[in-house]
């Protein structure tokens, strides 16, 4: 990136302007980082071609702070939209890139954020087609909020919708839990602790994908437990379809220093969010198969079954504790970690 | 609306939290308003059907105030995706919407943000198909931001690209200029003056779509001059072509209201803001028939020809002043007026 023209070191209201610093801006940073056709064309917009069924997602990301250990604002608002397209059953194509950036952030930072957005993109073989900037006055915003909105065609063996899950089928999630959540805890003001834990956050889409080639209809939903975690993911899902889930407490692949920190905390690793963490609900015919396959993927080594759908319980989730009781998870009600996505 | 069973009346972080105060915002104020078959389905995202070209186009909304004369945030954030979608000659179809909401707005002035956004939507013809919704701290944000992203089906004879541009086209607007930057600066803290200045915001994709059906190739670049006016876009394509754009003054649509405000806070109403304004450059051989056919729309009834693209003064838009001089019309450089759309 030749960035030596850029003639501020922090990102000013001139620079939301729509004249020559934004300009500037976008063609020393935007531009020259996602060089493509596409946003070559330069117009308000992009045009693509598409043939058959679109999965669209979008997602602001507000996380604080914006550099956390394991990854910064940029690639999590990459990875999370590419992992709600690939959720919905498709694969991800494009991403459009939407910046609202505090005045006074510092430019190396921007630039910092800008790249780890473009090698997200490539890892996750998407291209940031159209963007947008805007800058908002000091303490009218903080240091940068980012929206991506996501396209993908969708797979041509998928058919996930809640309406196909049945009792009996098998739930599996593809690694440990609460580790994004507790990262962002990790490093918040006043809680600061000692922890090498590090955010989840990368995308799913290629083992997602993987798995749709091999199981086709068989799988009956995708979802990732972002905001809200696992538990209030699950509630969701017991409500939508009136069936129960149940659950096994000792099925969840958990680090240590997670549930370490988690008790310190108070709080419990199941309503943390998480970035790299996805669910699948799964005919129980292929479960066996379908374990198999998700330990092959690197990012699935950690993968486990952590329970079923049944017809007890209707529209609620029971959990089987560690210690052979139970008890019924409920979905977050307020807040437990504000900002973490 | 039913929003009888709302328990609170302001905007906290549990609304953002993802779960049970999330979603019970989402289903009394987001899915009962915007009740569509792709909303409904009530996954991370939407799937939608399309076959050949789409453009998207995406726009982050910060205006401040987020009440103005003449409109809201929330119909901006549809009129200013739905009019980038157009620009591109496209029919707007879809939006994804994206609220980030600072903690305690008022819960009616978000409700009422979200009917406007449904009305505005309607105007158009588009659909929301998926959206999602943050809230962060009080003093982090600035009461609510919208990010919008549009989708639409190439107009079947659009052929829109300012490469298409030859000296001698005509350039033409369709409407009273600078209407939005000063309804917007009017209500401004500290530069409140006498005036019922309006903004222009709506939607103008109807009109452009009418123009492509009657004038097709005919028509080389559609933009709509919002952040910067209409001397920064017209700077913008003077460079882009290398060619040069002569304007008049004397043909500007201005309302004495707007040229007095102007002239009192010294700003040049060519950089100032308009949403419901876009500039058309056609070729010359239709310009009689493509005036007329502008002007009978009641979105282009004060219609004018500005101007024409040129062999002189490649790179540089230089206007005949009302005085008989001329002179060099530069792009905006830093800020006219922060937080204008």
């Amino acid at each position: 990136m030749d960035t030596k023209g850029l003639r501020f070191d922090a990102i000013n209201l001139g620079h939301g302007s729509g004249g020559i610093m934004t300009r500037d801006l976008l063609d020393k940073v935007i531009f020259s980082t996602f060089d493509n056709a596409y946003l070559n064309q330069k117009h308000d917009g992009a045009i693509v071609k598409f043939d058959g069924e679109i999965a669209i997602s979008t997602d602001s990301f507000v996380v604080s702070p914006v550099f956390f250990k394991g990854g910064n604002i940029g690639e999590l608002a990459v990875n999370g939209t590419v992992n709600d397209v690939a959720m919905c059953g498709a694969i991800p194509k494009y991403l459009s890139l939407a910046f609202i950036v505090e005045e006074g952030l510092k430019m190396e930072e921007f630039i910092q954020i800008v790249e780890s957005v473009k090698s997200a993109a490539d890892e996750s073989g998407v291209q940031i087609i159209t963007g947008d900037t805007k800058v908002v006055e000091r303490g009218k915003g903080d240091k940068i909020f980012i929206n991506t909105t996501g396209f993908g065609e969708v797979h041509p063996k998928a058919n996930i919708s809640s309406t196909n899950i049945k009792a009996g089928d098998m739930i599996f999630v593809n690694g440990y839990i609460a580790q994004h959540g507790m990262a962002i805890m990790s490093q918040r003001e006043g809680l600061e602790f000692e922890s090498t834990i590090v955010s989840d956050t990368t995308n799913i889409n290629f083992m997602a994908m993987n798995l749709l080639d091999k199981f086709g209809e068989k799988i009956h939903l995708f979802r990732d437990p972002t905001r809200g975690g696992v538990a209030s993911v699950l509630s969701e899902i017991a409500t939508d379809i009136g069936m129960g889930i149940s659950i096994n407490e000792n099925d969840f692949p958990l680090e240590k220093q997670v549930v370490a920190a988690c008790e310190i905390l108070g709080l419990d690793p199941l309503y943390v969010a998480n970035e790299g963490v996805f669910l699948s609900i799964v005919s129980a015919d292929v479960a066996t198969e379908f374990l198999a396959e998700m330990k092959k993927d690197p990012k699935g080594i950690n993968s486990r079954c952590i329970g079923a759908v049944t017809l007890e319980h209707p529209n609620k989730v029971v959990m089987n504790s560690s210690i052979g009781g139970k008890r019924m998870v409920s979905p977050l009600i307020g807040e437990q970690l504000p900002r973490i996505c």
